[in-house]
Order: structure tokens, then sequence, then C-alpha cells
């Protein structure tokens, strides 16, 4: 198989459950579901849903915990709790994924084990793992939806498997000094034709509009825009006079 | 109100996604929600919902946009749209999270904006946007379901928060939506007014012009400095008419 994580959904009972970990996997381009133990009626559900995905068509349904593991050198358990009296070393999310992401890039095989909805995994299903993360939820609430967890994981294991992570965005150019200042010259005309600036004040009307202006952070082609609108609204002022 | 960043689903079709919501909020810790134009079924089941959470018990429906975000001082909005025409600025999430915990830092509030299940947000709601970020997913399978992409983005936002960094320099308060949408209302008075904005051009002059407010980056006191010259430079204009 060439996804090299897999996941493991042991004992779900919601087959809105196991669709929305099937949709997140496909979100973030895994492939390799297991399903360990499902009430049938959930997992039957979840197959036969309209929007179904290929994830679930070639899922496995699995009786066991060590059947849904084959094949994989390091097993990883998801818990809520935080501090009970864990025998396996447990480690925040990022770190957790961090290291499956070192031992993925041997091209080694992993498997993610995630709960049941009401119980999480049982001692005994933990023992099975290498050992254990936890998404950084609140201690009063750290339990957290299944989907959501499952969503989590992945979407932190491809946060990090991105290294070469170029903006989606790039700035624009910020408006110069020279169309800051027309901006500034402009809005001070319209000042003046419509008797906002005083005589008087000119002056430190002028110096306030334009240290004012400056503050404003205002890309090339926005203010370019800018001063065409405003220039409209001058020469229409000056024409009804 | 005590939290900082508020959530905002505008037109949810689905009373478990208002739900998951509503339970990712809470696994983070985030208490404001903001039910945007709901459809109506949905949102009464989601708080009828036997797990229904005190935030959807205090979250308040809205009918629209403006009124999901008033107060906020940051608008961001969710898309998993990764490379069509957008007329805002589009971040990763990682990227994104950061830029908004900046601007949470200064104790200013933010909203952050989710679509549709079916069709996301839509042109005039991404226009109230200051910009928008998008969940790393593959572009083969970008749409996420709603509940697993609000747990993704507040996990995000918690995930960099253990890195705290206070800014050196107090940056001044940021303008307000509702002082923007004045800004923008008022310069589109003046269009129309000058027989900038044609008839049949208005609506998509509008929406340019609401996009071009707020790419920039402009503080309350200047904003509202700005607004008064304008409306007086309107009022002139009108006067002479």
């Amino acid at each position: 198989m060439s996804d090299p994580l897999r996941s493991a959904l042991v004992s779900s009972r919601n087959p809105l459950n196991i669709g929305a970990a099937a949709r997140a996997m496909s979100n973030f381009g895994f492939t390799d579901l297991r399903v360990v133990n499902p009430y049938d009626v959930a997992y039957r559900e979840a197959r036969s849903a309209v929007r179904s995905h290929y994830i679930l068509e070639q899922s496995r349904q699995c009786s066991t915990v060590v059947e849904a593991i084959a094949g994989c050198t390091l097993v990883v358990g998801t818990t809520a709790v935080g501090n009970r009296d864990l025998h396996t070393p447990l480690y925040q999310l990022e770190t957790g994924a961090e290291l499956l992401r070192e031992h993925l890039a041997s091209s080694a095989k992993a498997a993610l084990l995630f709960g049941s909805e009401k119980f999480g995994l049982s001692n005994d299903e933990m023992s099975h793992c290498h050992w254990l993360m936890r998404i950084p939820t609140r201690s009063e609430h750290g339990s957290m939806n299944l989907g959501q967890a499952v969503a989590i994981c992945l979407y932190e294991m491809r946060r990090q498997a991105a290294a070469v992570n170029q903006p989606a965005f790039e700035k624009p150019p910020v408006a110069s000094s020279e169309e800051l200042e027309r901006l500034t010259a402009v809005l001070m005309d319209l000042l003046v034709e419509s008797g906002y600036a005083q005589e008087r004040t000119l002056e430190s009307t002028e110096l306030k509009l334009r240290r004012l202006i400056r503050r404003i952070n205002v890309a090339s082609n926005d203010a370019e825009a800018l001063l065409g609108m405003l220039r409209h609204v001058l020469w229409k002022m000056r024409q009804a006079r």
C-alpha cells in the first residue's frame, strides 16, 4: 500500500463519525483506513452513505486491534486524558506528529489508533501502542468528537510535512511616496473646496492629513483606484460651482 | 465579552455541524458563537440537542454578516478555494492564525467566518473580510466538513498560543467593521453623487469599494477623521445640487 500512515477506528458507534474520519483522510491525502470491531450497523450505514468515499469502500473491517495494526512498525494511540497513570509515553500532538513523521520518513509503516466515542481506547487497546498522543484541549473538556479528532491529527501531520510552504498570497507593492502625496493633495483639495479646511488652519490641516495618509497602509493599485475616485468627485464639485 | 475570538457560522444547514462547532469551541476554550441566517430547524435542533453546550445556549442568532461581526476590528473568512481570482489576501491557516493571534494580543476583537456547508462564503460575505485563510487540504478534495474545519482552525490558534510573544510596539486600535462600513458607505455616496458610480454597475462598484477599504490598514481614530472629512464633502456636494 502506498499510504504509510494507517488510521484505525476502534469500536466506533456512529456512522457519521466513520464517514467524517474518511472525509478528513481524503482532505489531507490519506487512504489507509481500518475499522476495528465497529457497531455493524454504523459501518454499513457509513459505507452506503451517498457521500461515502473511496476510502470507506476500500477500508477493511477487522475484529481485533492486532489485525488492524498488522505490518506496522509503529503504533500510536490517541487519548483525551492528560494526566492519569499512564504506562505509555504521552506526547502533545505537535511533538507526536513530528515523531511519527520521522518514522514514516524511513519508509516504515505506522498506525494511528482512535478509540470509541464514549470510552476512548481501553487499557488493553492502549497496550498495543508504542506511545500515545493528545490534542491540547482544555482539561475541563478534553474529550473531542471522533471525526474532529481525526481531522486535527491528520491536519497536524500535513502541516508539518509542508516544509516548502509558499505563501498562497503575494502581497502587492505598497503605495509609493508619490502616490501617497497625490492622495493627500486631492483630499486636501476636496477639503478646501468643501470649506472643511479653513484659511487660517490650512497648513496644520494639511500636515495632519499628510501624516494620516502615511499611517494608512495602502497598496499601490488601491491608492491609484482611490485617486481616480476622489479626482472624479473633485472634478464634479468644481463643475457644480 | 471576555472571549476575543468570535466564531460565526454563516447559513449553516446541518444541526450536527453547528453542534460540532460548539463542541470544538469548548474543547479549545472559545465561547463567542454567532450563527448567521441559519436554517431555523437546524439551529433549534442543535440548541435542543442533549449534548448541547453552554456555548450554543448563549450563542446569538443574526440575520446578517454585518450584525455578526459587530464590534470586531478584524474579520477573517475561511475558504476551501486555493487559487481562484480572489480580491482579498489569502493565507495558509498557519500564517493566518499567527496574524490573528497578533491582532488579538492587542486586546482587539476578531471574527472568524465559516460559510455554508454547500457553497462556503459568498462573494458578498467575503467582501466583509479583511483577509481569508485556507486549511491546507488536497487540491483534489479541498472542501472540508464544517465541524472539522472549525475544529482545525481553533486547534491551530491554541497550538500557537503556547508561544505567546508580546509585541514591543503598542499599535493603536485598528478601525472596527462598523467604521470601515461607514467609510465604505460615505465613499459610495460620493461616487453616486458625483456620477462616478453608474446605475447598472452600482452593485459591483460597491463590492469593489468594500473590498478595497478592507485591504487598507487604518487605525480607528484615523478612520473617524476620514469619515468626518468625507461626510463634510458629501454634505457640501448635496447642498450645491
